[in-house]
């Protein structure tokens, strides 16, 4: 186990606003980061391989690791399930390396109960209609569906507040860029860092 | 003035830590910084610049800027006084700009009192040998002076807790790319930016 425990880093935040595309990304530049893989029993979108984008799992499997309380968080949403292994995220943070997750705003507000020490990303639209515009060109939702998730976007951005970070997902490769810069920043937190140091320095004491 | 009002960063640490060389390697970087320029009483070292490195002053004349209350903080430090102009300050944090201040320890604790909102990070030796080494080759330093100097940064490591970042000047470049991104963090959270972010939606609610 090394001295610093590694950090939880969830990235949040509304229907359509690119929060896989961004955790794509961001995986492909920094291969140190653990990213945890949710489990979900919505179906397999075109080229998402389980295992890798996602475990796809039946209603009867998730609902069993729920009740056997194997999941830090988990949410229903649009009619499916979404969750998150317990015993990896620990295990790993355990290990100093830092995870990742990348789970829907009411996953996120369960994840806050459990693990407060949590870093908290948001990422935002850049307005309303680039997040309609990216909800329909996404191709895989009826009408309902897509004025159905904006409701619900709407309803997300107002948890906002409930945050550490706010990004603008204006471009992926600016969003990318800010994210990094928040985990190298977390890192150098006073309250994390600050023991080790002295411990460092205190055999050295003139 | 726009939306977002500038950000006060304070970067300080133990004597000989290296703060003016990392001050410059990041200014060098990032043009759009504002440095706030110290007052102070002692003499210019070789290639110090009055106006550019330090505002080189006498004594009665810092003394009657501390009377005027001119100074944000001002310390006595080995012997002579180092001070932080207020008006240019609040000036640039108004206009939006953030302000980089580069200060002793003594004086950081008082911008803390007057600016509890500023950001402050501590620059960390990588070891105390490391620290005694830079102190000695920095050649302006009498014996007596040097172990002065090293009892001080004892002192002032032990002040650490008093800062939001500790940042190790292991590498010049490490330690500015560390900087770089508090920066670019301190941007994105979300306490600063949610007030704008919910504006900018507002007109454009479902």
């Amino acid at each position: 186990m090394k001295d610093e425990r590694g950090i939880l880093f969830i990235l949040s935040g509304p229907s359509g606003v690119g929060k896989g595309t961004v955790r794509k990304s961001l995986f492909e530049k920094d291969p140190a980061l653990e990213y945890s893989i949710s489990v979900t029993t919505r179906e397999p979108r075109e080229g998402e391989r389980n295992g890798i984008d996602y475990f796809f799992k039946k209603r009867e499997e998730v609902q069993k690791m729920i009740e056997a309380d194997e999941l830090i968080e988990y949410a229903e949403y649009v009619g499916n399930y979404y969750g998150t292994p317990k015993e990896y995220v620990e295990k790993t943070l355990d290990e100093g390396k830092d995870v990742f997750l990348e789970i829907e705003v009411q996953g996120a507000m369960k994840v806050r109960e459990n693990f407060p020490e949590g870093v908290f990303i948001f990422l935002f639209p850049p307005s309303l209609e680039v997040l309609k515009n990216r909800i329909i060109n996404r191709g895989t939702e009826t009408e309902d569906l897509v004025l159905n998730r904006l409701k619900e976007a709407q309803k997300e951005i107002d948890m906002m507040d409930a945050y550490d970070y706010v990004v603008v997902n204006d471009e992926v490769e600016k969003a990318v860029a800010r994210i990094q810069s928040i985990v190298v920043s977390e890192h150098c937190k006073r309250e994390r860092v600050a023991k080790q140091y002295q411990k460092a320095l205190g055999s050295e004491r003139i």
